[in-house]
């Protein structure tokens, strides 16, 4: 078995595609070297390394001792010097370097074949002694702490009394001498803390950088990076040792980072930073400041031309932009690093379509490179370029969950209602409660952002600001809210209702105070490269949209119809008319605390009119696109308000006793909402609100049409669980339609169709068929039951679930990535015995999926007709449904090769 | 198309088999005409017709009037009658008749065929005019209200007023004239009403009657007692029209009703009741007190043999114990009906044992005939038979769902706490709460009865209380319980804590006051028949039971072990030290309101001797037998306080802030309980529970084991859904288990399983059986979430879906029986895949399920090794596993049958 890859020399064991072996560091010195580009000598011990080690309880495989020390060997030829050699000492840096890039998460150790007898060579062969013994101190310092584990505090403790004795401010004022003393300060500590000295044996010293740099892989840090950015897969990480060159050896010499093209435009231009007589470490503790490449190619023109050279080189190597880091030691360049530079997502878009343009990629690599966050971030506003870390890190108060990213100001309010009231007279607010229920969209919608104190990322709030795009906060716990004074406690601050705040969605950080924001504006490079996901994908991507304003902004988005059309949001808020909304509450809360039908009829019609409104508006915005629109669905008890106040406003407002509205809210209690009275099975009870609901669709339907919008509804029953069930709301729905369309003496087409939330609907889904002109699988709910996990409740333990260093049973949350083992087996199985009795059964999903890439993908794969997601998230799944083709095409090309 | 059938002249077109289009009725008229039993003659119209009737709109299939008219003729040819001659004419009675007795739920119209002119005739023939008029008046009064709707109440009110006029009582002594002025009265209000003279054409009245009848059908009587009883699929009532006789004509003629055993111990006595001079009405009427028949057997020798023949022919030609009806018309016996006998659950046993002794009937014959309510009523207490209807009457307050059969009376107690307080002191208490929880099982254990304001037959209150066979009715509406002022108020009537109520659960009614019980004891029949049921039944049976006592009991109903022990009641009752409780009780409180894991595990450390205690207890009582322990399910905020009083005391008594205790309790809150933080999810999360609960299970086992008794305990873990979860709870379980194990130095084998209640873990059965020995179907949770069906809250909507007459969806409440489309897809895919990965995987059922007849057989079809059934359900599921066996071999034959 090979653990290690040599380079050197113009030769290389490993490639660039080895990644998952070599890691991306590795990878790439191994590729560098190959394409005749200067880099420094030294070996990769694989990731497999890595993974033996940690499964067989710290022990490194027998072979990897004799694999290491043949390569040492090879180094010392290569370099023609020797690993702790008195005279002219090897030096190497043991570095971490993973398949996938975690900056900053793993270990490091620089310098490392320096002892107590090397260091005096190597200040001879340099002449430099000071340089010898601060390289020598930096290694003592390294490996303590990152070897050892001393607490790094007290090492730089030493180092700043070092300095004051000295009477320095900076670390280069230090003199040899300074340098020489804290080596044997920190070798004093080293045998107090250990009980053994500092290791003076290259050899020791290599083992336990080694060994220190896989540990780190398993460091909390590390596992927490990858679980936050689902980093799931991999083997653990390579050790690169390689050869030092030193940046810090005077004038002719210099340590620089950079990007192959500007990272936050995408502009091709040659983008970065260069330190003159500085080594890496010292560019990133940013303690001086760094000149720009166009003064280094002034300075150093010769190097700057082979750089650029290396750059031109790199990404038609690599065809993609590239981040590069170089060190100039005396004048020679030599190349540390290169990877797949991380750009902005206004960047990604630039860089794939000129790469496009330049004929350096083709367009279903443009595609594959741009991920669902590009997309995602690159609309949300952000806290303003101007606003400073200073101030930030002073304002910020509190952090959350980051459910909707962008940012938002605005006043702190704790009410929807008196969100709404401070939006109407001008306000910018934001909204911030416990958590939010059906009942606040009003004051949601009005607000700039929202900030909850529990929920995860699918909670209500989460859910409903994803929805429109809108900033939010969720899960911030550190927020004690007293709704009663109008205020709030957070981390001993007090905040009042009233007093600004600013929240960033991006990070979840909560700020006090109001601080500037910026908007990006989509560059046109968007526009081109979704036009060539249009043009490849084969899934249809609709949106989910409640009210005309969402319709339109979502067709802007690319939306192609409508795949979810939430009828009860209708019943709180009149979007195009504000102030009407209290009619419509009042009116559904009176069908609801109605005693008897003819009650409830008389409330039912009243919603109405706002009903039949509410769809012309929507089937305006979509003229000429389908439009999926959902019967009522929540529980009732989300309508009817539970404060004695409001209950004792609506009682006297609607004239009866406030014991009736008391009692009746008490009797619409559930225990577990989730699974009780809701859905269709509202109007298997209450057929009168079906009846309510169609007229209003199919009314709204033919006065379009008589104006000549096209229209196209399609009725879906939600939370079906039966044939029979859906057969009786089919006929109660085609009956009021049919009355109309033939009173009306129009011909309209409609289709009437079903969710597919319920295990059972999807296990029963070709009896359902034969009623269900279409099937629009509701993965929220489906999740929730398939698994028997409340969205609201996970929160507890889901966590722990999707935490790798915990139980880590699954790789991602169900409710943000579909489950496809489990769940998905439902939807297959339901597609396939759908079209068995239907052939050509319209399918979609309207779930939060709809929006999630990977899910979209899977969407694809089982033969579904088309996406739905909300408006901002159409882009993602339009980009999703065209890299499923892609990756379709490759999976199958993929095969046949396989096959030959 | 064949409508009617005809029967006379020990010819009949019908016969016993055709129950289906002939009804019960019918077809025992043809039979008895058959087997040349003493029959008046006539025809039936047949089921078919009448939902062909039904299915268009209330018309008749074309062919009928035809088929009615050539059968009437036959049957006057046979009589030698003309049906409204004047002179001699023929009379009938129409009366339904269903494949299923629906005794009293449909219509009878007697001597139609009578007018002014026939009747004189009637009067001349039979010489007795006023048996002629009292004949008409009986006919026109009938037909009024039954084929024209007429107020019944004002026809009685008539009658009354006419008796009055004449100063009698009884209607015997109303001479001709006064049924002469009756009949005109009655043709006067007729007209009145209807606008229309009284029917004199008997085509026209016979076609009334028969329209009426078939009306009949659907009446909310007829279908409401069908939903009840849970009457399917049966076609509609079939009419037969009869030749009337006559058991009033004088001192030679009577009228009789009797069984060919005693229906209520099964004895083999005939059994009956002869009227002289009376017809079938006046029997039902209860006014004239009947004779013994063996009082018949001395006033008319002769006919009383005659009837002993039929009685003997009859058993032995239909193997079965008959009721039978009969008239004796001038000294000449005629047989109106035979049907099977309903008899007492005692009855049921003892016929279906003597018959197979007296070799009548085969042993599976004999269990095909024992109905799962026969044995569930054997063993509940009963309202004494003493007790007079009058007093009932009086004394009932309220009706509620009857939710557990057998009858209770104690002292109405409103909380938990004191029922068991009062009980300890000796009082016999009725527990009376809107709703019960965990919390009160230990109350719910001490009463006599349980009786709820809210919930169904699956609601907490109605399964706790089955489980242990005490008596319970839930969803009593009508009680409006202040807890405060610890009294309530019922239909008017104000009832405080400590008065005296009696509920009856097989009725759902109750009463103020203390009414005597009667307790039935079990028959040797019975153990018998049970005893034939083991030999034949291949599925196990088992029990679920948490206490050694319900161990014990359940052993003697033949359990053969345990399928599911709940730890959790455990936590809450110290079923053998009663005053230990609140140790308990505050041990896992404390657990639970524990900041940090050392808290918690003190708690734990408080509550391993309980559970250990209990375990060897439930393991001595199982000796020999295996017990499936099931660790901790439900959510934590059960097992809290939620009354502030109570908060501070659990405060004072751990010694930690009550602030700590309501935060940790608000913190425990969950929007959907079902779906949380609860199952093998707390142990995922607290694994200390986990291993407090193995230890306790592995520690009793070793010792019991120690003392000569024979362990096999099974650990299961509740609600999972994936198995890497399974397998992090399986290493951990082992880890305990064999640690402990080892350090007794013993061999125990112990198995570790998990259960099936959730979709994603039947959909992955064939993962999850790499880790799980056996799956336990947990049926409750397994519809609440395949169906999206919260148990608790589908009161609201369920009875809809299961009410015929209203949606009509299902047709049984799917938490009683097992939803064997949807629910049962997932179980027999769950089996199929996990036996696919391990062959012999243990396969049972511990839901509610596993004690229903119906679900019972169909875990046998599909292949289970066992189902589990609360202790006082062990029996019948017993007796449905050897019915499932017979059935089986039926279907076999039949289809061996077919195939030839």
């Amino acid at each position: 078995m090979k653990y290690v890859y040599y380079f050197g020399a113009g030769k290389a064991e490993g490639n660039g595609q080895m990644k998952e072996i070599l890691g991306g560091k590795g990878a790439g010195l191994a590729e560098m070297t190959r394409i005749g580009l200067p880099v420094p000598a030294g070996f990769t011990i694989s990731t497999e390394t890595c993974d033996y080690y940690l499964k067989h309880g710290r022990k490194y495989p027998k072979e990897l001792a004799a694999q290491v020390k043949a390569n040492l060997a090879r180094l010392e030829k290569t370099t023609g010097k020797k690993l702790g050699d008195a005279k002219d000492p090897l030096l190497v840096s043991v570095r971490s370097g993973s398949a996938r890039s975690m900056p900053g998460m793993m270990e490091t150790i620089l310098n490392l074949g320096l002892n107590s007898r090397s260091v005096e060579g190597l200040a001879k062969i340099t002449g430099n002694e000071r340089f010898a013994y601060d390289a020598f101190r930096r290694f003592v310092q390294m490996y303590s702490s990152v070897v050892i584990g001393l607490p790094k505090d007290e090492l730089e403790v030493k180092l700043r009394d070092l300095k004051s004795r000295f009477k320095v401010k900076d670390d280069t004022q230090v003199p040899a001498e300074g340098w020489r003393d804290l080596v044997e300060e920190y070798k004093k500590y080293f045998r107090s803390k250990t009980g053994k000295d500092f290791p003076e044996d290259p050899q020791e010293q290599l083992w336990g950088a080694i060994g220190a740099v896989f540990e780190s892989w398993m460091g909390e840090k590390a596992v927490t990076y990858r679980r936050v950015e689902k980093i799931t897969g991999l083997l653990g990480t390579a050790v690169n040792v390689v050869q030092m060159v030193f940046g810090n050896r005077g004038e002719n010499s210099g340590t620089g980072v950079c990007f192959t093209r500007d990272p936050s435009t995408g502009e091709k231009v040659f983008f970065g930073d260069f330190l003159i007589d500085a080594q890496g470490e010292d560019v990133v503790a940013g303690i001086r400041t760094p000149m720009h490449l166009s003064e280094m190619a002034k300075r150093m023109p010769k190097v700057y031309k082979q750089l650029e050279g290396v750059r031109q080189k790199l990404e038609h190597h690599y065809r993609d932009m590239q981040d590069l880091e170089f060190t100039v030691e005396d004048g020679k360049l030599y190349m540390l690093q290169t990877r797949t530079g991380k750009r902005s997502p206004a960047a990604t878009f630039q860089v794939a379509m000129a790469m496009v343009n330049e004929g350096l990629i083709s367009r279903e690599e443009a595609l594959q490179r741009i991920q669902p966050e590009d997309v995602e971030r690159l609309f949300y506003p952000v806290i303003a370029p101007t606003a400073t870390r200073d101030e930030l890190t002073k304002r910020k108060i509190a952090t959350g969950v980051n459910a909707v990213p962008g940012a938002a100001a605005g006043k702190a309010v704790f009410t929807a209602h008196e969100a709404e009231e401070w939006a109407l007279r001008g306000e910018k607010v934001i909204l911030v409660r416990r958590e939010t229920s059906p009942e606040d969209v009003g004051g949601m919608n009005a607000a700039q952002g929202i900030l909850t104190a529990t929920g995860g990322k699918t909670s209500h709030a989460a859910v409903v600001a994803r929805g429109w795009g809108k900033c939010c906060i969720v899960g911030c716990e550190a927020l004690d809210i007293d709704y009663a004074k109008k205020q709030m406690h957070v981390n001993g601050r007090l905040i009042h209702q009233g007093d600004f705040l600013t929240i960033d969605g991006n990070e979840g950080f909560v700020y006090e105070g109001e601080i500037p924001l910026a908007r990006p504006e989509a560059p046109k490079a968007y526009s081109v490269v979704l036009g060539w996901a249009d043009k490849i994908r084969r899934l249809g991507v609709r949106t989910n949209a409640d009210t005309p304003v969402d319709a339109r902004r979502a067709r802007e988005m690319g939306a192609e119809g409508i795949g979810l059309c939430r009828t009860e949001h209708m019943f709180f808020k009149d979007f195009e008319q504000p102030e009407k909304s209290i009619e419509r509450q009042l009116a559904i809360q009176e069908m609801i605390v109605a005693d008897d039908r003819e009650a409830r009829q008389r409330a039912l019609d009243k919603l109405l009119p706002f009903q039949r409104r509410d769809f012309i508006g929507i089937f305006e915005a979509m003229n000429g696109l389908p439009v999926t629109i959902r019967l009522i669905d929540p529980p009732l008890h989300e309508f009817v308000p539970h404060e004695r106040a409001k209950q004792e406003e609506l009682a006297k407002k609607i004239g009866i006793p406030v014991e009736t509205v008391i009692r009746r809210v008490e009797q619409l209690h559930e225990s577990n909402p989730m699974l009780g009275h809701r859905g269709c099975r509202l109007c298997i009870t209450y057929p009168e609100i079906l009846e309510m609901q169609v007229r209003a669709i199919i009314e709204a339907a033919i006065e379009c049409q008589k104006r000549g919008i096209k229209v196209f509804p399609e009725i879906m029953h939600p939370l079906v669980m039966d044939r029979k069930e859906l057969k009786i709301l089919e006929v109660e729905t085609r009956r009021v339609a049919d009355a109309l369309i033939a009173k009306h003496k129009v011909k309209l087409n409609y289709l009437v169709g079903t969710m597919i939330e319920l295990p059972r609907a999807a296990l029963l889904a070709d009896q359902i068929a034969e009623v269900a002109e279409f099937f629009s699988f509701g993965t929220n709910d489906l999740t929730q039951t398939t698994m028997g996990l409340s969205r609201d409740d996970a929160g507890r333990f889901l966590p722990e679930y999707v935490d790798e260093k915990k139980a880590g049973i699954f790789a991602a949350d169900p409710f943000q990535t579909l489950d496809q083992s489990g769940v998905g087996m439902l939807i297959e199985w339901a597609i396939a015995r759908g079209r068995e009795t239907r052939p050509k059964l319209k399918v979609g999903i309207c779930g939060e999926h709809g929006g999630d890439a990977p899910s979209v993908k899977f969407c694809h794969k089982v033969g579904m007709n088309y996406v739905s997601a909300s408006p901002f998230r159409v882009p993602i799944s339009r980009l999703a449904a065209a890299q499923a083709v892609i990756e379709e095409k490759a999976a199958k090309k993929d095969g046949k090769r396989g096959a030959r």
